[in-house]
């Protein structure tokens, strides 16, 4: 059994004559996330920022900008294109659609080309690849128009597989309480002060979203074996950058590869993580006002394996 | 543009009491590779075996047994699902089904996991992943049954990826002619005494099969950029192992990365590839009789790279 947790991000952000996006209806980001083949579970809110827990993964929306972040077999650029039904190019500040390499494309609805076939009817932009394409890589696509991030205006994405250890095992029991979930990964320690809002999936699977002021965070947990996929997301800020951040979460999720994507006003800042190495590391200062660096890494293997056994046919 | 160079193969042993191979009429051959969806363009002999030059590869047939290679968009299990109405499980003595990861599996028209559902309808195995889902990874699937390969029944894949050099470059040159394309690679110093047949395809792309009385190579080269990928193939046995024949052959295509994957009668010999890395080892005694270990190499990055520029959309 298998789950593709690899996600599909969507990241925009509106001129101020566009008008407050939390004044919309819900029903319009009702819409936007069912269009995306997605529905939303539950809803908490802080003085900055509105965030939608979904059933694949996340919606944060804030005043002037919003994520989304969705896995599974959604297909997130229906919802950009939605919104771009009711967003003209010349009220967006920027637009960016990322897709990491999923575990099962076949079983994809669309595949990035087609996407950005389809996205370029509304917007001009320009399309990357970061990383190898035979190996774990970020395809991104984004709107070709020159914007300035502020100071603090930073992302961490760290996407981990091929994980193990206690707390990731665990995410495997039958009839899990959230309580014990939130107790067991201390994510709440590592980043404290949050609103907290999730969701334990029947037969395993977990969502988090967390909120404070207009600062987020948010998890997603695919404990499937053939399949095994942990995110981590935030936009908390960190003068010193975010390796201490990455060594934090990777030493609860023990995995033994992951990729760290970075973004930040105009500038790249890589990182060195002890006992792994790097497969890639590619940065990237784009037209669009961010500087992204992709790291992909993973812990070099002791001895020989044995073959994974699928199954007796 | 792209072309899908990652290759499935089929190796089929009969007993003797099945006939031999190289008396079936040619057009059952033919059959059998227009059911993978590909086309016979030309085939050699020598005194123990008949090679065939495929559209999408190659199809090598002794007397008891043969083996296919096909790549592209091709079915090869439907190649093996005709084979296996003509032949009984109990004729068999062995049947091994591979397929490696492709760049694009969403353009394929099965997945691995279709393949072997078919399969079991004839034939009871067991299937198997080398490497993790997430990285480069071969699938196979075996019949259950116990077999016993000679001494000297070893073979050596090498599955090169992101190629550069002068040989590799060439391959993108319009007009090639297979003459100098033989003179540039030098494959006939390093394997010599070899009868060759060759193809340029248009607009790029070229194919060789090599025999000298039981013993063959293959050579496949995929130059589209955003799907580079060579891949050899060989039976020819060698005391002291496969090491030095792969230092040549990457000394020739210069891959950044690569797969090694060996055959041995009941055992397991690993290499070590000087200036590379290893990102996978696996090693596995097969039930069907075959010591078989998988591994991908790399050459780790000496500085950050920039994104890959896909296109202005």
């Amino acid at each position: 059994m298998f789950f593709e947790g690899s996600e599909k991000k969507l990241e925009v952000v509106v001129k101020p004559e566009a008008g407050y996006l939390r004044q919309k209806d819900e029903s319009f980001w009702k819409q936007l996330v069912q269009a995306s083949r997605a529905q939303i579970l539950s809803k908490i809110s802080s003085e900055s920022c509105d965030a939608y827990l979904l059933s694949e993964s996340s919606l944060f929306v804030w005043d002037d900008h919003f994520t989304m972040i969705t896995c599974g077999q959604t297909t997130l650029v229906d919802g950009a294109l939605f919104f771009l039904k009711q967003y003209k190019a010349s009220q967006l500040l920027s637009f960016i659609y990322e897709r990491k390499n999923e575990y099962f494309p076949h079983l994809q609805h669309t595949h990035f080309f087609q996407d950005i076939e389809r996205l370029r009817e509304a917007l001009k932009g320009k399309a990357f690849r970061f990383g190898n394409a035979d190996e774990h890589h970020l395809f991104m696509f984004h709107a070709d128009q020159a914007y300035q991030p502020e100071l603090h205006d930073t992302t961490l994405e760290l996407l981990m597989y091929d994980l193990q250890g206690e707390v990731f095992e665990s995410f495997r029991s039958k009839n899990q309480e959230s309580d014990e979930i939130r107790r067991r990964t201390e994510i709440n320690k590592i980043l404290p002060g949050f609103q907290i809002d999730d969701y334990v999936f029947q037969p395993c699977g977990y969502s988090l979203n967390a909120l404070k002021g207009a600062e987020y965070y948010t998890l997603h947990v695919t404990p499937q074996e053939l399949s095994c996929y942990v995110s981590f997301e935030t936009n908390v800020f960190y003068s010193e950058g975010y390796r201490d951040l990455v060594l934090k979460i990777i030493e609860v999720f023990r995995p033994k590869s992951f990729d760290v994507v970075t973004f930040q006003p105009s500038y790249c800042q890589s990182m060195e993580v002890p006992g792994f190495e790097r497969r890639s590391l590619v940065e990237e200062e784009l037209s669009c006002g961010y500087g992204v660096v992709y790291s992909h890494f993973f812990q070099p293997a002791q001895a020989a394996k044995k073959a994974y056994f699928l199954k007796e046919v």
